[in-house]
């Protein structure tokens, strides 16, 4: 009984009505109709696998008749503990922990009776997370065998027909932690660290990146209501604090990222590898510094692969460009120049073609992203992710920002050339107008206010869009689905058979299970992904509609809470990984800051004249050497003060850096001592203030006394003999002073 | 005898005519005439302060009537063990080193006998470089007494009388040094390893750095030859060669300091501070995080007087710059405007204006800057020699590249407008001339070769006038400095009365040594310095020129030798410092490689048409917007390129990562089988692949029976004892699958 009670004590959960039944992890197994012989041997296999991986297992009928579900807990507390304390020992050995964990305590070998101890030692000391248990146990899942786990890797080869291995939601967590987060106005750090310790660093980074975030937002969102009222779009002064705001949270997130991974030592996590298992290796070789066997891929032919990545881009730019113009070509036309027939039905229609064009495209290009960064075969987890990420931030930036670039820089400044060229669909309009007499259109006037509007529309609608399709729709969704499954399971006999089956007690959970086997996998991508974006349009745009950071400060406090319900409720639950940043990303945010530098000055330069003056529709007489002087002058402006903000962040002192300052300096000063121990012991002769001239004086008088037995020595030695010890180098030296003294008030005198 | 044999092997000097005596450092101790009695005092402190840090002492006296010589050596070989342990343990604490050093046999305790196994010991794994004997007696000499050191640093306080503190030069050594050198074409790492040995990392580095970038100038050289053969000056061609070579140099360059700091193992020792005695602090506080006593100086008054640099900045920049602006408006008016009497001579003033007043300001602003840095008041070398190196890199960029950027971007380009003003001139001369009449004035033309000109003086007749004042003139100097003393003093009989109480055996010696106390002290520095402004000219203008490489490429090789020689001859033996990087140049390098991508972006575009069609002396009606577009476009393509490169180089091997990956490799695996044993020992139950199974089936077994004999379990404890161990797990699963499967046809069937 001891097991389990000390197990209980690992995982603090609400026991009663809706407890995990201390399962760690849920594999969701298919058996495809035509394969079940294949399935069939699969599962032994994998039960196998599993059983002598170190986990108990139980199976149960899954909600499908083609799906079963296996339970899959770590069989032994010890089992555990020593994969704790072996995973501890290889974080300081890659410099992640200042210093070694402290040994089990030998005497809890015996397992069945001293798991308690074991608890008891690490949870004093340094309690052992849900996080870190589940890590582990999913490492212990998927690790080759050859390294001690199990070596099952979902969806491929042998383990094809597992489908997805995920752990459990906590509900009595879940519950807790949206209504907290909905009562309070402002997230802390100790929020933050308890959705590390259950959903692991990654998860926590993203939160806390969120919330650093809205927390600098704040700044912004004032100073840009008091440009509204006071300075109008277009501000310079605006744009400079603009920018020297997002210099500042740039940097500042910098540090504040190392803080928190020292904090939550995590530090250099990045550097333990995760192999990918889909890596193909092209050769076996032996490593010239370790010599050990590591699998092989020529990085030549992966740097060709890379450079896939050019014409991927140009083709993103090509694709969602031409999409992205023509509508807008069209929206212009029909709302500027076009008076005819059905304006009212026709002004919908660009929108109509890019909301369809648009996520199909972009579908498209994120498909074949991933493709691409699968065939760049990389062998890590971390370069696989960043490579894909630099993708999406390509597809992404297309996406969003083209638009307004267009807008801002090519139809306001250019419009008057390029117009005519819509003469295209007026011709086009023409021909389906049957009488061929020319079409009624207004006399065209550059439109300044689109600009603004757009802006606008991506700033606030947008948002509100994103918000509904991330959260909203999939939950609707799930329920409409979930309706219509339990109507068909109502019909069908099969699947109540199964039910029926199911023992009482365990009915609900199953039940629940089955609920969270059909949820999606939660993908942090996504997040940071629509923050950076965000960040973006701050960035590089908020010069137009300085109330821009407003609608993003709202937003933000409900992207939180939503992002926690979409994890609670709509996703499975995460597997915890760690991280030690927020990866990828923080380049694309680096990105961002610097281009709005550039696209302010263009901006402020640009408009500054009309939205003071009256807009007559003409003023677009630019300098162009102007222009590029104020975008020159801004940038590296911008560089310098970069340059400095580093330097002034840099010596701030923060909670993580004490920490491990803290931590370093007891290490050392417990190594040094040992090692002064061992200099004691060892006799050596520590030097040390008051030992040094007695050694000295001896080691003189030994060597003279030496010297003098053996007679005759070299100059060298007669030179070191002249004056024995100190005090005679004292008498010498005087003698010599004063007969200089003597010399010199001699000399004075003749 | 032991022991000096065993010093003997220590020091592989050789014996014969140039010993050194066993001296470690020589203390030149003036004695002021009117302060003799406090310099008598102060003698005996220096002497028992010495003494009581373990250090064995002679005196002579000088050469002069108001100097001694001191001579000190370590007292015995296990202090110097100690303590070299003791710095190896401190470098392991400090990441320097990836592993423990060893730690002396113990059996090494009795000091007179055994000192030779410790020699032996040391030796034969890491031997123990003259340099690092000398690092640690010169940080015995200075470390404070608490620290165990002796507490002496020259000049300040109680030891102002102690002038100097040096090493001798190894005779031997350093003949064959120049010899060896003289004779080669290259320098290999071997020859750096030797500097290495004798003179410390941080002169090391230099002589690495020089040789990394002779090796590195043979393409510019040939390619710029090829250039200046068959596209001429300013080819945008030659422009993008010679910003991508600068960029692959310095990212080169950076990745090669890494792997020289590895090599040598000093990779981070930046990390380890040498406190500055000269730190004055405010008030000592006690660290919140290691609870020591540490010296604070309020950082916002630092802050305050690090924001003096701004003032001085533009100080030089006015100071400077209006002597060479000024010195070039007389230039112009006299060689290309002025034509009257005294032309021939009065050509020669603006040189002679700026050969007395740039060196004279450049001295003046330096000690300015050494003022503001002391001003600064830093508690470590590093951060103050830092401070001073940006200053006077300030003060260099202006006083090198001004002039020629005066040419390039203002003379040419504005002259027309600018040179109506210098009828000021023309008008005070027209004051000196009696008549009043108009002096004869040639007809301006701007001067097209004016810029070439120019260049090629800065990178050839420059370099060789640096040469004659780096080198031969101090070299001549001290010769002239030298026959005039012996004169004097054979004139005097005071010296030769102490020359002749020399003995007989040390008289040579001692010659050598007062020789030696007259040197000057070898600054690293100004041949950094030096190589860093050539990088400029490279980097900035050798679009005008593109000679300019081959130029350097042989003043570089002469440069190495001569520097060999300066510091052999003509300079003290410097303190052996470690170093991990050429330190604040880097950042020097890397904004003059920045730089280049602008100037000469902006260079090619003013001249470019110039040098291919017929110069006609004004072609300057520049757009503005192009040569802003040119600049902007060349400069992100380099920092495009930057990015690219620095991605690319990071991802070579070399042969310091290798070894850092194979120490740290062996470290780790080390460490991994001890903890596999304590863990085996600790009997925890290491779950590996075998043993895994028996342990789930035996816990679970355990667990089913204890929980039988209970009698009832809870719905959990249920949950996972309805299939006992993997067999029943699979066989559950096995008739699941089947039953599905049979359901599946009975329903295809119906």
């Amino acid at each position: 009984m001891t097991v389990s009670q000390s197990s209980d004590r690992f995982r603090d959960r609400d026991k009663h009505s809706q407890s995990n039944f201390d399962v760690d992890y849920v594999i969701d197994y298919t058996i495809p109709p035509n394969e079940s012989a294949e399935a069939e041997a699969s599962f032994t296999q994998l039960i196998d696998a599993l059983s002598s991986g170190g986990f108990a297992t139980e199976v149960r009928p899954g909600r499908t008749s083609s799906s079963l579900l296996i339970f899959v807990k770590l069989a032994s507390q010890s089992l555990l503990q020593s994969q704790i304390y072996r995973a501890r020992v290889q974080d300081w050995l890659y410099g992640v922990r200042p210093d070694a964990p402290p040994a089990p305590s030998p005497s809890a070998g015996d397992d069945s009776d001293n798991g308690d101890n074991m608890a008891r030692y690490f949870a004093d000391d340094e309690p052992v997370t849900e996080a870190e248990r589940l890590r582990l146990a999913y490492m212990l899942i998927t690790l080759p065998r050859n390294e001690g786990g199990a070596g099952v890797t979902q969806g491929t080869g042998q383990w094809r027909f597992v489908k997805r291995v995920f752990p459990l939601h906590d509900r009595a967590f879940n519950k807790q932690w949206i209504a907290d987060w909905s009562k309070k106005y402002n997230l802390d750090e100790g929020d933050i660290g308890r959705i590390r310790d259950r959903f692991g660093e990654r998860v926590a980074f993203y939160f806390a990146f969120l919330q650093s975030y809205f927390a600098f937002l704040l700044f912004p969102a004032a100073f840009g209501f008091a440009a509204w009222l006071l300075l109008g779009p277009f501000s310079w002064l605006y744009a400079v604090v603009n920018c020297l705001w997002a210099v500042v949270f740039f940097e500042h997130w910098k540090m504040k990222e190392v803080d928190l991974a020292v904090q939550w030592g995590v530090r250099g996590v990045s550097k333990i590898q995760h192999p990918r298992p889909q890596f193909k290796f092209e050769r076996e070789g032996v490593d010239p510094v370790t010599g050990e066997v590591v699998k092989v891929y020529s990085p030549y032919k992966r740097l060709a692969k890379q450079l896939l990545q050019v014409p991927f881009a140009a083709a993103c730019v090509a694709a969602l460009g031409s999409v992205i113009a023509s509508c807008f070509a069209i929206e212009i036309f029909i709302t500027e120049v076009y008076n005819g027939p059905f304006k009212q039905y026709l002004t919908f229609l660009p929108t109509i073609l890019l909301t369809v064009f648009n996520p199909t495209l972009t579908t498209l290009l994120t498909r074949l992203a991933e493709k691409l960064t699968e065939l760049e075969n990389y062998d890590t987890h971390d370069a696989h992710q960043a490579s894909f990420v630099r993708k999406v931030f390509v597809i992404n930036f297309i996406t969003s920002y083209l638009g307004i670039f267009l807008t801002a820089f090519v139809y306001v400044p250019f419009g008057k050339i390029l117009v005519p060229y819509l003469d295209v669909f007026q011709l086009t309009a023409q021909r389906f107008t049957a009488e061929g007499k020319p079409l009624p259109t207004k006399s065209w006037q550059i439109n300044p206010d689109r600009l603004s509007k757009q802006v606008m529309y991506f700033t606030v609608t947008a948002q509100i869009i994103n918000f509904a399709t991330e959260f909203i729709v999939p939950h609707a969704k799930r329920k409409v689905f979930k309706t219509v499954e339990k109507v068909q399971s109502e019909l069908s006999e099969k699947s109540t058979e199964h039910h029926r089956k199911d023992h009482p007690e365990e009915a609900d959970f199953l039940e629940r299970v089955r609920d969270e086997a059909e949820l999606d996998e939660y993908d942090v991508t996504i997040d940071y992904r629509e923050m950076v974006v965000q960040f973006g349009y701050l960035s590089l745009f908020s010069v137009v509609w300085p109330l821009t950071a407003c609608s993003f400060l709202v937003n933000n406090w409900v992207e939180a809470r939503s992002d926690a319900m979409k994890i609670a409720t709509n996703c499975q639950r995460p597997i915890p990984w760690r991280a030690d940043s927020i990866g990828p990303w923080l380049d694309a945010l680096g990105f961002l800051s610097w281009l709005g530098s550039v696209t302010s000055a263009a901006l402020v330069f640009l408009y500054h004249s009309t939205s003071n003056g009256a807009p007559d529709g003409s003023p677009w007489d630019i300098k162009g050497w102007a222009l590029l002087l104020a975008i020159l002058f801004s940038e590296h402006v911008y560089l310098v003060v970069q340059l400095v903000v580093r330097g002034l962040v840099r010596k701030l002192d923060s909670p993580g850096l004490q920490k491990e300052r803290r931590e370093r300096f007891a290490m050392r000063k417990r190594l040094f001592e040992r090692m002064a121990k061992r200099d004691v012991s060892a006799a050596v002769g520590g030097p040390g203030v008051s030992g040094g001239e007695k050694i000295t004086r001896e080691a003189l008088e030994d060597e003279a006394r030496r010297l003098s037995v053996a007679g005759e020595g070299t100059p060298e030695k007669m030179f070191w003999l002249r004056q024995r010890g100190a005090s005679e180098t004292i008498q010498v030296g005087k003698a010599l002073i004063s007969e200089m003294t003597a010399n010199k008030t001699k000399a004075s005198k003749d």
